[in-house]
């Protein structure tokens, strides 16, 4: 087929409150990221009300604008059982009389079931969400009530077209695509598009900026397929990799080598692979893996850091004791600190980040003492000592060992904060590797 | 003028990372609000990427649609230095050769200002941001480089029509936002549109359900001007109260006697009136005003309470000493909790969080002793004592109390932990006010 091309896709959001403000439109992103991913191309994502008569207008310019008509409508939204609700109906009603409405046996029974289950009776507004075009495909929601659908619009349209409708709520958005992804994949095959397959995976590193990474992968960034692009997170900076094939296997095979090359040029900053990393369930593992512990001697931090430790269910196993000492007293009284090494030096130093580290090790009696002393703003800096600056000290089997890193002064307290913690956990992570 | 109307807008958020979901447009969520605030409507938000067609497309498809087409473009994004910032040239470019652009003496000033103050040097792309059409006004911006445009397209499009150019990293449009609204009120005025004044607030309440306040409020909330809308936020209940008038001050006459009466209805569960309420602030700014300190022992929390009281700046004058006491002996050793205690009612319990909160007050010798101590889960659950229990204990200098409370177990550990620790904050506020 010579002029096979990748279909086109419209997003579609509809719902007042998208329109209002009340909700921000995360689904939208959110498709958008999915369909990329599947080189499904998509040029518009627009938000609507509702209202049949402007969707219906949505809808219009979606097929049959000059440039580019959409292949496919992806809807999210107005799948509820309240009057509000329109989206399927309206889509129905702006194709003609042609369809008929059916009750799709298996989502009535799910919605009954989802009500007995939660000891409710269903209401007759909640055996609308079941109904579907004849010839549609209801798409089974286990999350929520509203079932999905997918919809070939081809007879109508005149050409190759198919509507899917996904409910509003995100996770059950989540949890419906892959069904609709799946029923979308077997009609474009059918039709003719180029349908690639795509391998993807995240890597994850720590320490490196984005330019730095640019600098070090200019060879690979340069390549079309695999893609390779940093994103700059939170603190960390996580790198896409996205190979395109016609089969998953291809995909795969083409991603491998780029991986290989990445983790040979920047495996000193590298973390680990996956959608999200969170370093505290990275540090959690090591401990527990080791049969280790740790105890959490804070200042600026004021228990940030051992918040995010105790987030990791089973945290208890590896931490029983971490203290919170802002004042200077409360570092001597409690972790043993030389009141003298804070005369000399100040409470943010790395003596005293050393001695705290030690003195927690000993009074928790654990394996590893973690220690932050710093300055975390908007007050208390000095030109010396200035807002952003903070001494990590780590206190383990084989000694202890004190960084300093300086956060940009201009953050919030509560970022700074929260970059303090980052650099504690992962000089934490480093010390379980040695 | 008999056929004055409320203004139409629309929404245009322009960047290629929007359709591919590398960034949420919440831009577009929060011009949504800001519109409804203002008496504008609005009936489409589009997503598009940097492409001028499909710029163009959008442009006429809202300046041009049969029904209600917009009299306002609000554009946000596309105003950068690079090649791919292209939003200002496409929408001049659009109304043909008639406008001529000149360069905005102040935003130039400004953009080599801003290069100066970083010891940078600003490259010629830096300067194309201070282009504008001849009869167009800049926006000043003292966040980023990217000046706003204001622009009346009266001319030509034959009807009042006007457009307005924000950029799109979120501050920079919260910061530029007013003076375009401020230039956009005064085009407004000056033709035939209703421009309706709002005076808006929002108040605050903890620890009771948004369908409660419903039947509390189902008289208030039943009037169309002012509008009462409770939303649920993660933990507390906003209401939002607005009024509509043809003056600021007629709107705010309208929406005081709502505003008693709520607060009459629902005084017991108010924390406080402004667009978002921090209980870890009102709680520092009772302690500061009471000369008072406190001193938080944790369990399942983590720190994550104390990390919140010291997430508020100056915090140090109240708090020097927090612990997190995760085990049984760490309870007993660093708080002096009877032993015994917790073996004839268990760590979880009214004897136990009374016992904490009293150890660490003594302990670090504070006015207040805030104290908790609860199953955060997945794990450690069991009939007695389910996941998502929490004791809080407070200590006074007149004395302990403590309140149970009961967590939705389906939640997420974290949600858990964050719910532990709004409970806590909430009921030492509680006592603060004492």
């Amino acid at each position: 087929m010579p002029d096979s091309r990748p279909p086109i896709a419209d997003v579609i959001c509809v719902g007042t409150e998208l329109l209002l403000g009340d909700v921000v439109n995360s689904n939208a992103a959110w498709l958008g990221e999915q369909l990329a991913d599947n080189g499904i191309q998509c040029f518009y994502h627009t938000a609507v009300g509702d209202n049949p008569t402007r969707i219906g207008h949505v809808i219009d310019h979606a097929l049959n604008r000059a440039e580019q008509p959409a292949d496919i409508l992806i809807f999210t939204g107005g799948l509820g059982p309240t009057d509000d609700d329109l989206t399927v109906a309206t889509i129905v009603e702006h194709f003609g009389q042609t369809p008929t409405m059916v009750s799709d046996p298996a989502s009535e029974e799910a919605i009954k079931a989802f009500f007995i289950a939660r000891n409710m009776t269903h209401s007759r507004n909640n055996l609308k969400q079941a109904l579907r075009p004849s010839d549609g495909i209801a798409l089974a929601n286990h999350v929520g009530t509203a079932p999905g659908l997918v919809w070939d619009i081809s007879p109508h349209v005149g050409r190759p077209a198919i509507v899917l409708c996904f409910p509003g709520v995100p996770k059950e958005l989540f949890a419906l695509w892959p069904q609709g992804l799946s029923e979308l994949r077997q009609w474009l095959g059918h039709h003719p598009f180029t349908t690639p397959h795509l391998a993807r995976t995240f890597l994850h590193f720590f320490g490196i900026g984005e330019s730095k990474i640019a600098e070090l992968l200019a060879d690979v960034m340069a390549d079309a397929n695999p893609t390779v692009a940093p994103y700059v997170g939170k603190s960390s900076v996580r790198i896409r990799l996205a190979a395109m094939a016609n089969s998953e296997g291809e995909a795969n095979e083409l991603l491998a080598p780029v991986k290989t090359t990445i983790l040979e040029r920047l495996g000193d900053y590298y973390i680990g692979e996956g959608d999200t990393i969170h370093i505290e369930e990275r540090v959690g593992q090591t401990l527990v893996a080791h049969q280790a512990s740790v105890a959490v001697a804070e200042s600026c931090t004021g228990g940030l850091v051992s918040s995010r430790l105790t987030d990791v269910p089973g945290s208890s196993t590896y931490t029983t004791l971490n203290v919170t000492t802002y004042s200077n007293d409360a570092k001597t009284e409690q972790l043993g600190v030389n009141p003298d090494l804070i005369g000399s030096h100040g409470a943010v130093s790395t003596h005293v980040a050393a001695a705290m580290a030690e003195g927690i090790r000993a009074k928790a009696n654990s394996t590893y003492g973690l220690a932050l002393t710093g300055i975390a703003g908007p007050d208390g800096g000095t030109a010396d000592k200035p807002v952003g600056l903070v001494y990590i000290g780590v206190a383990t089997p084989n000694g202890t060992t004190v960084t300093k890193q300086l956060v940009n002064s201009r953050l919030s307290r509560q970022d700074i904060k929260f970059w303090f913690s980052e650099y504690a956990l992962h000089a934490l992570y480093k010390a379980l590797q040695a």
